[in-house]
């Protein structure tokens, strides 16, 4: 942050006057943020980057959840881990195998994709954070019975759909102002863990919660009215829209979980979501404290 | 605020990364902040000024005040009114008696002082807050014997020094989230009002408080090594320095009590005093919310 | 106190065993005593009285409020102060001007309204209760918006009408055991302060309180069915009653407000409304501890 | 408490000015009263009296105490027995035999005592506190091991001395508001009742609840330096000058261990010990909330 | 409890593990234990029977007592004493008189009754209980009115029907950690004592207290379904066919008022209630703690 | 459980007799129970054995551990994991390199060593508990900082001796009534992990909560005076006796850290420590709730 000095005092006031009603607003507000994808995949599992190209990410993104869980904010980070796994599968010798463009996963992969989930990419996040301060602790959705779930196909293999969240635990774990890293693992009744959709999972947890926010932090700039015009971002869009959005092919890939989900849990309770572009630096900060925003927002 | 879309995010985010380890730090702390002299003379008891001069001052104040309780802060505002009392004296055909260069508060000039605070400087401080939210308490130094004095000597009539400081009051009106504004009348043990000057005041009610902070809103630019020379401003001097300062005649007139309130408040645990200059806009913020400071500080 | 010794043990037992349950009954319930009028004209704003007249109805009320505290009732002080505004207006060479045999409150008579009645006339109150205990504090109507007013007609400048009343910091002072003493100035939407009628202020502020009793402690003798005649007093009457009292011109002057105050309180819940003789020496106490009473009682 | 309306208002108010300040004292405040002898033995076990003789006694006891209740006191009642024992002890055809002047205490006797004092004696006063509100609850020494006792001599059979009082359960009831009655059986370290001297035991459990007061309602006047002449009652004297008092023979008889346990109840950290002339209407009232007492008060 | 060492740990493990779920299940529920009849007749007012007859009756009952309460269960127990009653009344040389069958209590015999019940059965249970730790409180039904009752005709006397159960105070013990034991002494509205039935009295203190169980140790082996064959026992019934089997005369005498106090108290929300043969040691244990059971449970 | 029908009732109520004071005396009481070794090599990691061998091991072990928290026993579960991380290194291809007999941890076999004791060890045991209620989190000592270490030499690498643990956040989840499940990697003071012997970690773990017991599970029968004597087994030792048996070869191997381990917890205020035979089904409950023991008691 050094050339801070050069900012000129009014700019400084007037940022200052902008966001303090923000922190004001969102103290005591449980907000969940989905972090991953391909930026996850780069920052996790390699050398350390001595350029502070991805790890720095990673640290970044870590210092931002700090800062909110400083000024009151409860946040609650949910993650998946597709590449990750999918690395260690060869390490393994393990074939992928896929039926209908879906990936199969039989016992033996659930098992990898468990430890590597919950064993090595939550560890990673939970390391960032507690580089600050000891707050962050590792969940998978087995614990407590954070994420009930049954089996989506026979085909699929242990491939889960959410059957519903229990968020006592992780309330217990806030109100100790702690901050909770969800690695979307399930568990079925009767005891069969389950892979879970993370951008599902993150949506359904903060449905759970009543939280205040629910973001995605993706490595795209939101989403885009003309997929490659820079200048079409869509500001914000409702709940009701989405479904139109994804039928007329605007948004497709790994958006269409994401804004389901946003589109979800907003109808359930959560406040407002938004899906920002997490190669921006700060970009949680610039989002939840600035009157101008960085991504989409998705209103009820 | 407009403008600050112009500010471009690194600028924002590197703000924000300041700004918010600070507002962690002082949440739930109590900071007395003196407000008065002459910007209180000019912003009070006026016809409304449409250019926003005076008036906007005492506007601006309450907004940082209001902004500084939204974040969590625990502000108790002090304020005294000399040039108020001597107007109404004037009015009221009310000759002012000086023995020794000091003013002889006798049994009528105490009424229309205490008039004057209590009744009209003091409202029109709870009025700029209360157009923000409901959060401003008018108080005297009376009330439920907060300020408990003795006379300082015959000649001057009603002029009160401090026995003791009851806080009780205060630190409850604080645990109800308002905001105590006083106005620095003293009770003597028989039921006698006194006249206290407000810095004193000001020190023995953060000092009373175990505030985090005790801040002089003046309308000079701080404390100055050489008084002439804008570039020779001091930013920070311990508690133990300030009488040197004093014998050394580089500060004189109304800084002298503001100091030595600051030096004693810090000397009975408050952590820090500043002095700053009330008439830069948002002084308030941009001292508590950023590295770099806009006054004189205190330590112990 | 003296003499008591002559009372034989018996009355004083009978006494007592008459006095224990209404302690009993009114512990911890909150009681607004209006307080105001032309002795309290006499009592303050005059040099002490050596023969211990007016002055001593104040010190006696008083005495009265702190008893009535330290028995576990919760006593709210409202007061007017009419005389003592007029008083100052004449001092500062204003004249009075009258629409409709209504006083004109323009922004000059406001001002001046407010500085005596919250910087005079509720001091001299706050200082004869703070005698005995630091209990008292001194609030204004604009206080964290105890009372919300608006205009009443233009012509008539700036006299208000309450348009609600939040007794949120009255009760937080109440609870930490405080006595409050209210100047009934209103603030409008605006920020802008509004003169109140001080006996309709009571009443509403009963109300909002949920008070058990309202009373008015006037310097008549109740209410007469003849004015005339000291044995007509009229022990209770229904707040049904009261507009065919007002009708029949049974009452009329200051006690119109008074009655009026009184039916709207017991009708919003207050338990009682009470008009005594504030001349009668303990009033308060022989009306509240003692089966027979010496005013006129309102009953829902 | 026919003719209260005769009392002038000016003598009720002046009374109520000197009960209300002992009122305030005496809240929240625990007050042991032994009640017993004589009185108590007329009261009860008796067709009811139509004069109102005895029975009235207890009655207005049971009021006193019910009084006492209302206005925050907490009274604890503690009772012997003895001439209600000896009555059912001669309807049972028992002897009663004695040893050095005291009554031998064996097996049948011990338990004759303790179905007369918690089955009978017990009962009536919880039954007369009762009819007024559903206050008392009859308690023995035993229950919870409130009086653990050990034997005094084994010619004396199951006479006890004190070894230690745990109010834990009383307070529970105390701070659930009732009034505990105690009879005064004591029980041994191996489950063995004893019969206690109830004097003694009002003392030790006054010290154990760090009463404000410990009260012993008797058939006689006080202590007289004289005993036959009634205007020289003792006022009050010191714990320290008990034994002389003793040795000189100024008291002898039941008043003697009435003034030690109520001296070592002082000295344990009990403000004040009297001894009352229970046969006074209502003297518990005029002792507790005049200035004038009715009976000998013991100072530490 | 020798001669455990030999059960095998297989066996211990099974016991164990079947155990600990009841235990779970009934931590922090009241239990009210009816305990009485002829049992409790040869257990107390004998010289202590060396060979552990009946008095190690009494002695076992209590040691489960203080076994359910060490493992977080509430007990409270109720009790009668007709036969002491019936034995004091003879040593008195009062007699009997009887109405129609039922047994005539005028002034004398309550009196009696009373004495016999709140200072001699209750006692002895209480003192049993408190061998072992000090945990058990007497009370009568007319403490603080647990027990309001009217007459139940003129001609049998002070016979009590129960009008209602005012368990505060019995769960202020609770909540104390003390185990209430009951005498069943109910007090009318105008202050008389009336002699209650004591299975009734079980059963709607019960209710009243929202008890998980009601439990009635009899000296007889559950009901049968032919009284003569001991392997009839009928392990649990509903509560609606209780009035069957008494129109079938399957059961009679006092099986009667516990099945229909046991049906009562079922109807109104206890859990369930049990009738146990009381001759069998640790009963109670076995029943509460092991899958099968010893007496016969009423369902709703 | 099935066949417990056929034990007596007498034998029934003597054990439960036994028991019960144990359920009392460990209410609310944290127990450290460290598993692992062998017997959880073989439960996990390995086809579902269907003739209910080691996975029944586990499967036993969970029921017993919802058993303890069912009567309100707080338990904690250590658990390592060597087996499972060496089969793991074999399958990546890693080989395993020693320096003075000790295992060279490098940074990738830290890796595979978390993955596999927080991802796969840790989440058996959490799925085998869970499968009874939700009542398991999985832990890693970095969450929350629940253990910082330093690495122990520069030639083993990534192992780490604990400097200190923060039982904050287990203290936390415990108070939620969960049971928790600690993986025992610990985090270095710039954010690095270490991998931690389990035993040394049970132990410490055991001391920072203050814990009732600290139990370890183990494939041996206790600690015997002569190994090859069945019969010589050690009762109880005391922890300063541990070091004899140490230096006189009386334990080895595996055994040497547990009793350093629980020798250091006695002493730093651990009631009891306990090495009991993990193959004996149901030992945890036998040890804890009956008089006769199953392994070697550590007292201080």
């Amino acid at each position: 942050v050094s050339g801070r000095g050069r900012t000129d005092p009014a700019t400084v006031a007037s940022l200052l006057v902008e966001a303090l009603p923000y922190i004001r607003r969102f103290a005591s507000q449980v907000m969940v943020v989905k972090y991953g994808g391909n930026a996850l995949a780069g920052a996790t599992g390699q050398p350390r980057d001595p350029s502070g190209g991805e790890a720095g990410a990673l640290a970044t993104f870590a210092e931002d959840i700090v800062l909110l869980r400083s000024v009151g904010i409860l946040p609650v980070v949910v993650h998946g881990g597709g590449p990750q796994i999918g690395e260690m599968m060869r390490r393994l010798g393990k074939e992928v195998e896929f039926k209908d463009g879906l990936r199969v996963t039989d016992a033996e992969t659930l098992d990898i994709a468990r430890m590597v989930l919950v064993g090595k990419v939550n560890r990673e996040i939970v390391s960032a954070i507690n580089v600050h301060a000891p707050l962050a602790v590792g969940l998978s959705g087995e614990d407590a019975h954070l994420i009930t779930a049954e089996q989506r196909s026979a085909q699929l293999g242990f491939v889960g759909d959410i059957l519903r969240v229990d968020p006592t635990m992780v309330k217990g774990l806030l109100s100790q102002g702690l901050i909770p890293v969800v690695a979307t693992v399930g568990i079925g009744t009767g005891g069969q863990a389950y892979n879970i959709n993370a951008d599902t999972a993150a949506g359904a947890i903060a449905a759970a919660l009543s939280a205040d926010k629910l973001i995605y932090l993706t490595d795209v700039a939101g989403v885009r009215a003309d997929r490659d015009d820079p200048d079409s971002l869509i500001g914000q869009i409702r709940a009701a829209e989405v479904e139109q959005l994804i039928e007329d092919k605007v948004v497709d890939g790994g958006m269409i979980p994401k804004l389901e989900a946003a589109a979800g849990a907003v109808r359930q309770g959560v406040h407002r979501a938004h899906v920002l572009d997490g190669r921006v630096p700060h970009a949680l900060l610039v989002e939840l404290f600035t009157d101008a925003g960085v991504g989409t927002m998705v209103l009820p």
